[in-house]
């Protein structure tokens, strides 16, 4: 069962209860990524997502680890382009000394000197991140695509951005970007409705209502061709991106599924690829986000091999255009589905999927209608959506020997 | 809700209904493990394994994959020293359909060529597993621990063995070890009970019933110091193994909680090794099986540390008998609760507990049940069994430089 609210100070507050689990998942969804990030902060969202595990004015850091542990809670947090979202699941028994510490998460004190050793640390993640020729190719592919647009910085920030970040820039962010409407919480498993939404009003109640609206800026994609030569690398890698849908368009769901067809598992791409021996790894998807989606494929091939692959990707879609198969179709169809419903099947995982469908679609999408949504897709839809302009531009970026 | 059931061939047929789950899990778990194979035949059960997936006389390898495939199934399989298991996941539609496969693995035609390519594949596995550090240890600390007792072989098998391995061996051992008695049918989600039962029965009738029984020799270990001299190597690593409980112990939950304390994410060992520096990964864990169980520790650490590392190793076993406090125990008990409640909650997750509990022991635990007994666990209990002999001798494996 589905359950909603909004408290007085614009807090959402989300629910879906199992009456039959023995566990509780929640977590704060807070509509600031990357992507919400002015360019001389890039990074912010992601280092602010450290601080709120560095303690209140009352608590340390130690403490609050210790108070987590103490309920045995699975506890984490992740920062993408789109979203920083603070989970966390314990037996039902916990759930209220869980939401308590959820909630305290959100009082960061920010002090200067925890600030300082987590400059460090986030220092160090970004130089073990670009040692990584693959996280290389991914940011140089973004930022070749989206060019201006906010969605072409990086998570972690840049060294150099990072490097000069102010405690009291952070501070600011916080305020700003973690106002009430700009938050969800959401909460899954066993719970009691009325419980959860008291205890919420009360430990929030001093939160001031404040506003602040996602930008939308326009987007106008880069379709040129990147080179970047890495001498020392044995393999040629490739990243195409392209435009995609929005969660909120109705097409999204025969997208995902002509997207599976093409370049899932054991999908077209896999046997005219690396079934063949052309490419050692070759996939395509589609993300569906706030407002604005993108497809992204990913070939790696020995460098001799790398033109012709990617001559074979493009055949593959020309392909597709002339002939699709009802029993390819049913095939992506089901693999799909069962992995939703696999996904969805526990209060953990349906934590993500209920909090982010709300959170850029402002709906309630049950596991069941998810499934159902994707039997539904029919060959006309998926032919519709490959002989758009979608399929036909890509930002090609290239990396090799 | 648990069914159970046997086929007149002696097949047992287990289930465990969750009306409101959207997928089916199943699958075989046949009591055959390296523990039971004879000493040349070692890495026959594994072997077997994979030619399963080869077809029967009907159909081939490609054939077999593809019809998962068009399932949208998950599907794969595992041998371990205990047991194989063949599963898989479908959407509930796809049940019947999902069944009929994975009994028609069950027919395996056994064709020479298969064997001989098969073969190839798997000594390349021996290869690269024997490249590994890490498995070299654990290869010989189980071999020094278990002596002649056939715990003591390794699940892949050896170069040797596997190399000089016949198809007809291959054959006679499918035949004897799965033996319809010595066969499990686990079934886990939204199914109807009736149709699973009559449609296994229906395609099964032509097993013949047989009998087979497990050995248990008797177990005398050994508590012997072993160094393997590995100048290559940065890290000294070690494994300390000890005797443990039974699945059908009725301390052996108990034991867990008590293995969780000293030895898992946050334990004493972690505190008193990892976050001093003094050691970069330490751990405890306890192994259940089929009528014997089994303590192993590993520590890896600088080798100028590694002596130091052993001495707090049983020092913080010393101290835990003297004194652990309630607020420990009930951290560890929240902790492995909540794996079992996460862990349980997916039908894909349950089919195995359910299936390898109901091998092991004959009984049937509901997630409920098995997070309650969590729970229960006192502090007389776990004292017990730390001031039991199967703390005081341990047979230590050290490798490094």
């Amino acid at each position: 069962m589905f359950l909603e609210t909004t408290l007085p100070n614009g807090l959402k507050v989300i629910g879906e209860q199992n009456p039959e689990a023995l566990s509780v998942a929640m977590g704060f969804l807070a509509r600031a990524g990357s992507r919400d990030e002015p360019a001389h902060l890039n990074g912010v969202s992601h280092f602010l997502e450290h601080m709120l595990f560095k303690g209140s004015e009352e608590t340390r850091a130690q403490q609050i680890n210790h108070q987590f542990d103490a309920l045995g809670a699975n506890y984490n947090a992740f920062t993408s382009e789109e979203v920083t979202v603070y989970h966390a699941a314990v037996l039902k028994e916990h759930a209220s000394a869980l939401q308590h510490l959820l909630t305290e998460l959100l009082k960061p004190a920010f002090r200067p000197e925890d600030f300082e050793l987590e400059k460090q640390v986030i220092l160090e993640e970004i130089q073990m991140y670009q040692d990584d020729p693959i996280s290389r190719l991914f940011d140089a592919a973004r930022e070749n695509f989206w060019g201006s647009h906010p969605l072409g910085q990086s998570v972690l920030g840049t060294a150099e951005t990072v490097g000069n970040l102010q405690v009291e820039e952070l501070r600011q962010y916080f305020h700003t970007l973690y106002a009430p409407n700009n938050l969800i919480f959401a909460v899954t498993g066993a719970f009691d409705w009325e419980q959860v939404v008291s205890q919420l009003q009360q430990e929030t109640a001093f939160w001031q209502p404040s506003e602040v609206q996602r930008q939308h800026p326009e987007f106008v994609p880069t379709f040129e061709t990147q080179r970047l030569k890495e001498k020392q690398l044995n393999r040629s890698s490739m990243t195409l991106m392209g435009r995609g849908l929005a969660s909120t368009d109705e097409k999204r769901i025969p997208m995902n599924v002509l997207v599976e067809l093409l370049g899932g598992e054991n999908s077209r791409l896999h046997w005219k690829l690396v079934h063949v021996g052309l490419a050692d790894e070759a996939s395509l998807s589609h993300v569906d986000a706030d407002g604005i989606g993108y497809l992204e494929a990913f070939i790696s091939a020995e460098p001799r091999k790398a033109r012709k692959a990617l001559e074979v990707f493009h055949q593959v879609i020309a392909e597709a255009r002339e002939n699709l198969s009802e029993a390819e179709l049913a095939r992506a169809r089901n693999k799909l589905a069962l992995q939703a419903a696999l996904r969805f099947e526990t209060p953990y995982n349906r934590l993500f999927h209920l909090g982010l469908e709300f959170l850029y679609t402002g709906r309630y999408l049950s596991t069941e209608e998810t499934v159902q949504a994707i039997l539904q897709v029919q060959m006309a839809e998926v032919q519709d959506l490959l002989h758009s302009p979608l399929f036909d531009q890509w930002s090609l970026t290239l990396q090799g020997p």
